[in-house]
């Protein structure tokens, strides 16, 4: 268990591009979409089940398993609805912390966000050029919404 | 991954208490109740995270995994609803065979099930003497539905 404490921002301009060290390709899909989410991701040939609990302003609890990847081709594909969300996620490193930018595809094209996980709700950190609008409290914005939500453009 | 091919019936008399080899206390709760179930099951000092799938009559996909029982006990106090179910699971062998025999404890006292995991859906085996009606497709009996519909007594 853990307590997973993020904050989450649009992008302002594509310089974070020349500053990527490494991207991956992402599968996910959720077997539950309440309050508390439950969550199975693929990337290569590696998959977890995560569980998140309910937000308290930018942390929640969150529990995460690593399963068999045929189990996971499995549940995404007989029991997240056919609501996947497909992205590529790029890191960038940024001072001591790593951004974790999720480039949307397929019914989310168009969407990039930039993640940061960070040790304490009050953990300051530097704000590059590209940085935008800070989303972290805007629910349109949790892929969880998104799985059944096509993105229609950045605000 | 495996299917899960369920037989379950309500019981007839008590018979069945002298032939119990094992018994064993469990507590669990539900993360998700949706037609896919994701399960928190915690019994002395193990604990298993089990997702199972939408019924096709008796058989259902499941997905168990072991987790740490710490993580077990914090997602049964914190992401359950409070709607916990409290059983004894009692094993009763009878040919090749073994029972669950399932008896409720706290809001569903008084409630006992007999569950019959199966091979294959048409799988032939013995009645014993203290078997009583089936409920296989009652969903009244799910102990998804228990968990938030306290029993009321064998109809």
């Amino acid at each position: 268990m853990a307590t997973e404490i993020e904050r989450k921002f649009l992008l302002a301009n594509g310089n974070w591009r020349t500053k990527v060290v490494t991207s991956i390709k992402i599968i996910q899909g959720y077997l539950s979409r309440d309050e508390t989410t439950v969550r199975i991701r693929k990337s290569g040939n590696q998959a977890w089940l995560t569980i998140k609990g309910p937000s308290q302003g930018i942390s929640r609890l969150e529990y995460e398993y690593a399963i068999p990847p045929a189990d996971a081709d499995q549940m995404l594909m007989t029991l997240c609805d056919d609501q996947l969300i497909e992205k590529t996620r790029h890191l960038v490193p940024v001072d001591a912390l790593t951004w974790e930018i999720d480039e949307f595809h397929g019914r989310h094209h168009g969407l990039i966000v930039a993640e940061l996980e960070l040790p304490h709700e009050h953990t300051a950190f530097e704000r590059p050029d590209w940085l935008g609008q800070e989303v972290s409290s805007d629910p349109r914005y949790r892929n969880s919404y998104l799985a059944s939500n096509p993105f229609s453009g950045n605000p």
